[in-house]
């Protein structure tokens, strides 16, 4: 299994099957995806046309097509599908993706076709994703086969599985220019004929290149399954899903669009909870949590400490660490509160969280930053912590690089950072923070709502 | 009362106790603030050594102050300031901004020292904000009492009451640079031995630049008095309320910066709900709140509509209203449903909420989002519409104009924005949107958000 799907994620060379000249159809922004990614593997276009696609010599027909290709990328109509697929398969071609939409998302037709289709893949033995998928990425072979212009997608460790077509596309290219996080692979799974959502956990599971899992599913083809490799995959890899289709609503929605049965959300939770898989609700967590999970290592627990140049903030924060985010804001060491005290000025008695500001007063932004993160960092009763930065040019810009520098320090620790800063000074603070391995957030809120995603995924770890 | 109180809200001349030729000292920022909010009333420096600061002649002393000055701004060491209210009083100034910390938030000397403040504040009769205060705003007045160099502050229909010096500091900095909208008065509470929570309410219910009031308190010093005022403010202006220490660890965190006594949140919980009083948690939403009504009005009822690009979007977002937000997804009427499925390919059955991508495929971004609002918009089931925005190069950017025309054509509903962009695009759509009365916000959660907490505001206010 898990070497099929290596043809699939490490394709030595692919066929584009309905290669196109023109610019903007679907099967020429695949190819200029592939280029766009360095893919390094042969690329063979298919055109009745013939000729040249960017510098590529076009097949006129799959028969055309040298034996012993790794993958077949097909993006031709919806009824010329079934064909393709066995006459990729005659030329040995052993994985496909399909992904022309107009199948069982459409109509009864497309669902007579859907079937006929699930026949050429079952009769020739073929492994296919789709159809109606937006492809997959595999950044460690430099590969992509989503038709949507996705750019150059950074490398990193993160993996997603995703029935749905943003992923791949307009959630990629968000975080590709968003972001400062790469992913490892991502999968839209599309009308799940063949492989599916535990298919590719499966794969994802033992791939080293993949240390963190993020899910977004509307329907489970083979809970059982899907529940029984997620439970061992959690004993070493987070995963964290989100399930769409929760509610009524969130099902009629999901009718709109993947066909998908609303399933007991009750039935799921449990199912999850068993399997070590952390829900999640927010949409955008998807995005901040594997941004947060790039960049550092889980929590070790759930105490953690903040600093913050507003006391409003410190009182606020308090209270939803407690009443919403299962997050403890222990009592510090006598060591760490000293060192904390010997910085500020008598009359404030220094505690977690930190007041950042009475210190910052007398030694400047820099040095109370610094100094006071580091405190807590030593800290043996803090799993993590959050900076708030107090950014302005009144009060002074803090040495970014002093907060990277004590946050490499502590490796084990995770550090994120929000802000409150006067507009000018976060776009650049996010850049130079996150691109030294520090991650931002936009609300002072998110990197706490991050942490209490990540300390669930260590819980879960640590059950095994 | 409330006239009193327009001494401090509309001050036609003011006196700074403790004024500074230096630069970044607090008597010195405290009058370049006034000056940069263009303050045309009279104002009179006070410092021993006389001369002039930025063209204003110093007055060596309070008695060598003209009689009848309106305000006095009093920036002096703790110590000095019984007497300086003593001093003012005599001079026939009425009202009074202490900005010095040192008292009870400090230590027992703080605390009698503040005794003594009080006794003097008493005797005299005067009002005084503060002490440890961070001052206050009054954007129709052109006016602050803010010591920390805020700039000039956007002129707006919201007023905030803070105990913290947050808000007329870095928050209000946050917002005058990140954000586009306008505050009406702002007043950070301090130590309340005079003026508290109440008096502000009680003079911003009455308040005809004042639209609606954000209040973030950790104590109130007069429970009943506040709710009363409130009671009778929410049937014509929403209150919305971040109550800090709503749990011990708040507490805690407040003891630390206004000890504030911890009180018992769940009578807090049913005295707001009586009062009317819409309690947020997050800090972020005493902005995000703000902006959201500043630019729309409240949304008539909880049955929203919103347009995404991704199914992914439609159905998360749809199970998070019902499950988190109360909000309504409802059925479209049919003349609706139609006028979407007119712009969409027949093999996508539209509905509520609306999946924009398939018809931007076929009509482009701009006509497909202008006729999709306005469809949505035109729906008498329908209160508020979200629009996730697609904007990026490969797709192409929509032309932002339409949808604030689209907005306008519907001013009795509130339209708000999230994106799904590329990086380069989302702060010139923001600035575009926001400039011309559209809001928009950073996750797409948070419009929801938002909506979720203004709806509430709206019950409340049919209520009555």
């Amino acid at each position: 299994m898990s070497q099929q799907l290596d043809l699939f994620f490490k394709p030595r060379s692919v066929a584009i099957i309905g290669a196109s000249s023109v610019r903007h159809k679907a099967g020429n922004d695949v190819i200029r995806n592939i280029l766009a990614n360095d893919y390094s593997g042969e690329i063979y276009p298919v055109n009745p046309k013939g000729g040249e696609i960017m510098g590529k010599k076009v097949y006129p027909a799959i028969s055309d097509l040298p034996h012993g290709i790794d993958l077949a990328v097909i993006i031709l109509p919806a009824k010329l599908n079934p064909q393709a697929v066995r006459d990729c398969a005659a030329k040995g071609i052993k994985t496909m993706v399909i992904a022309a939409g107009g199948f069982s998302e459409v109509d009864k037709e497309g669902e007579l076709l859907q079937a006929e289709l699930e026949r050429a893949v079952r009769e020739t033995g073929v492994r296919a994703l789709g159809p109606n998928t937006s492809g997959h990425v595999s950044t460690p072979c430099n590969f992509t086969s989503s038709f949507f212009p996705v750019g150059r997608i950074p490398r990193g460790h993160i993996s997603y599985i995703a029935q749905t077509g943003n992923f791949a596309t307009h959630t990629m290219r968000y975080i590709s220019t968003f972001e400062n996080f790469g992913v490892a692979r991502v999968v839209g799974l599309g009308n799940k004929i063949d492989i599916d959502e535990s298919d590719v956990l499966e794969y994802y599971s033992s791939d080293p290149e993949t240390e963190a899992i993020f899910v977004y599913l509307e329907s489970l083809k083979s809970p059982r399954r899907f529940i029984e490799i997620a439970r061992e995959t959690t004993r070493h890899k987070p995963i964290i899903m989100l399930k769409g289709g929760a509610t009524a609503s969130g099902s009629r929605a999901a009718g709109a669009h993947t066909a998908a049965l609303a399933s007991d959300d009750r039935i799921i939770e449990g199912a999850l909870k068993k399997a070590g898989i952390v829900r999640i609700y927010k949409y955008s967590h998807l995005i901040l949590a594997a941004k947060g999970l790039s960049a550092m290592p889980l929590p070790r627990g759930n105490r953690i400490s903040f600093l913050a140049p507003s006391g409003a903030m410190l009182v606020t924060m308090s209270d939803m660490c407690q009443k919403f985010w299962n997050l403890e804001v222990p009592t510090l060491e006598e060591k760490s509160r000293r060192r904390l005290q010997e910085i500020s000025p008598s009359y404030i008695r220094m505690r977690n969280p930190v007041d950042i500001w009475p210190s910052a007063m007398v030694h400047g932004m820099d040095f109370a930053y610094q100094e006071g993160m580091e405190a807590v960092l030593a800290d043996s009763n803090i799993d993590a912590v959050v900076s708030i930065l107090l950014i302005n040019d009144e009060t002074g810009v803090p040495d970014l690089q002093r907060i990277v520098d004590v946050a490499r320090k502590y490796p084990q620790k995770p550090v994120y950072v929000a802000f409150s800063a006067e507009k000018k000074h976060m776009e650049p603070a996010k850049e130079f923070l996150e691109t030294r391995g520090v991650p931002t957030f936009p609300l002072i809120e998110d990197p706490f709502e991050v942490l209490s995603i990540l300390v669930q995924c260590r819980k879960y770890m640590d059950r095994h």
